[in-house]
């Protein structure tokens, strides 16, 4: 979901960017406009985020799952071996892929058949040979989120933002690589996001990995080693605009918190709606519940999306239903999914 | 260059798409809205350029470069050893890639300090031991074309069409694999379409090729295993819709002959300036040229600009001028373009 502004401003744009004469979709990536452009984004998520100058900031095109074979391809020799919070669906895939292309460990979740929480943060079982650790800090299917940074005991820290870059703040500091997929708060899919350190860049030990993704290579050519997702790349900087007239992120991070609290709260109150996830590890972005009797929950989707209500599925791969409460959804939206809860309980009761 | 007609159509439904209330840019890449959309694009391509069904045609993100390095990764075996037309910049990094990751021979080219024409086809010094033959049809930084499809000798043929699909009739029979981002006659800049044939996806021999580059995986997922770029699928669909409107690749392939015949002639009946290739191998869509006088060159893409003339300047690896006469560029430009010529000629002598 867009913020209705960006729309409204990329359709009036569409044919005839700054008067211009050109199209977003047409312009060429290595035009002073473009350039400017990238400039213009690039200094606004830094100020957003208060990201230091040591570390680069990369506009990659293709889905953010690239990264899940980038990150081992980049960082890990042979004899290495890195280590995997596994969360959720998304941290589960990364892992699989660092063991399907190098050696990765699995730090002990409390999985359960389902994942439902995450360890404490004195209970996390790292190990000590290690290159780095990777996380998933809210885990888009299952609805979970970190209420804590990991402490990685000094070795890079790597997180996929996808569902949380600009949601909430960061401490920047504590990261050695940061990426996300552009289509939860950023822009439309197709654009990764990357944020990596300086240091970071010196690991990459690999003469053998593909050019494209070579952060050292991506990062040298300042992302246009080849042609960017020139349109993504422009969307990206009207959502970082829009991010700054909200008030910034802490802005955005307090309406998230009071968005799912009240939709948590209507939960937790029903006797007919359950929420999957244990409370001190709930999204703030996808909330996930059940019914008591999970035969209504098609009904439940299907009626919602008659009252235009849409997307309540959950996910595919785990089924229930899932409420993504992402930036530009406003409280309005989660008291209109409420009113409409309430209603169906009374319907089925 | 997208043709005007698409541009504001995308305009007009850029927030609400067939009056379902929705924006492509939101739209989820699961949603039966999409699914239907990729199906209507995958049937109207298969239409255009008579595909079979034993060929698996793929909507991929991210840039064509991916594909330098999927393809030796994907079809080579640690003792093979593939063979690379090099005609110009891009056969020419594509082939380096390939070195760089796996094992890969170059075939002669006639670069003599600068690309200028192609071998003749019975010159071809093939080698034996090969497991696919690649090369570029259309060299769009050089301005070179194949004149002729080249004997692979039942081997695999792979070829970069990115500058040249949709521009002229080919005969889908003599491919094994074919791929073109699609930023130059498809859609905008982010999507890179791949047509494979199914005897292909056999060869995929390595378990550790990463999943998201695995074409084995991406066709068994009907591109849908990570998320596709939803909205460049969504005009690469509108655009195969106007091509079949304006009469098909035959016709605008006629077009593009005449396009290209009637600026070249301008060119050899010049003093002033000069076409950079022979004429047995030139491109049809990327017509490069030079000025006698070079210093002028500077000037001639200044006033051009000046005069709504854009994008002439050669690309910045060989310098000189170029004009890109793709799809969406109607015989009028290339009509005004010679009579710019003519004028910056006057003034200049």
């Amino acid at each position: 979901m867009l913020p209705e502004a960006i729309l409204v401003d990329a359709q009036k744009e569409l044919l005839n960017w700054h008067n211009k004469g050109l199209s977003m979709l047409e312009l060429g990536h290595r035009t002073p406009e473009f350039m400017d452009l990238l400039t213009h984004a690039e200094l606004s998520l830094r100020e957003l985020l208060n990201i230091p100058n040591h570390y680069h900031i990369l506009f990659l095109g293709g889905p953010a799952r690239t990264q899940f074979a980038m990150i081992p391809m980049n960082f890990l020799a042979p004899h290495e071996q890195a280590e995997y919070l596994v969360s959720g669906v998304w941290s589960q895939m990364a892992f699989k892929e660092a063991q399907l292309l190098k050696n990765a460990q699995e730090i002990s979740s409390e999985y359960q058949g389902k994942f439902y929480t995450v360890p404490a943060s004195d209970e996390l079982k790292l190990k000590k040979n290690n290159t780095y650790l990777y996380y998933t800090p809210n885990e888009t299917v299952n609805g979970i989120r970190f209420p804590y940074v990991p402490n990685a005991r000094g070795l890079p820290l790597i997180a996929d933002m996808t569902s949380s870059l600009l949601t909430e703040m960061i401490d920047i500091n504590q990261y050695a690589l940061i990426f996300a997929g552009a289509q939860k708060n950023i822009a439309n899919a197709g654009l990764t996001l990357v944020i990596i350190r300086d240091d970071l860049l010196k690991k990459v030990p690999n003469p053998s990995v593909p050019t494209l993704f070579n952060y050292k290579i991506q990062a040298e050519n300042r992302s246009l080693y080849a042609t960017p997702p020139v349109f993504n790349c422009y969307l990206a900087a009207k959502m970082f605009d829009w991010v700054k007239n909200e008030g910034g992120v802490k802005a955005l991070a307090l309406q998230n918190r009071m968005k799912a609290e009240t939709l948590y709260q209507y939960i937790d109150e029903s006797n007919f709606y359950t929420a999957t996830v244990s409370p001190e590890a709930r999204s703030l972005v996808n909330v996930c519940f059940s019914i008591c009797k999970p035969a209504l929950e098609l009904q439940f989707v299907e009626s919602a999306t008659r009252a235009g209500l849409i997307n309540l599925k959950g996910h595919r791969l785990i089924g229930g239903l899932r409420a993504s409460l992402y930036n530009a959804m406003p409280m309005e939206g989660v008291k209109a999914l409420i009113q409409f809860m309430h209603a169906f309980h009374k319907d089925n009761s």
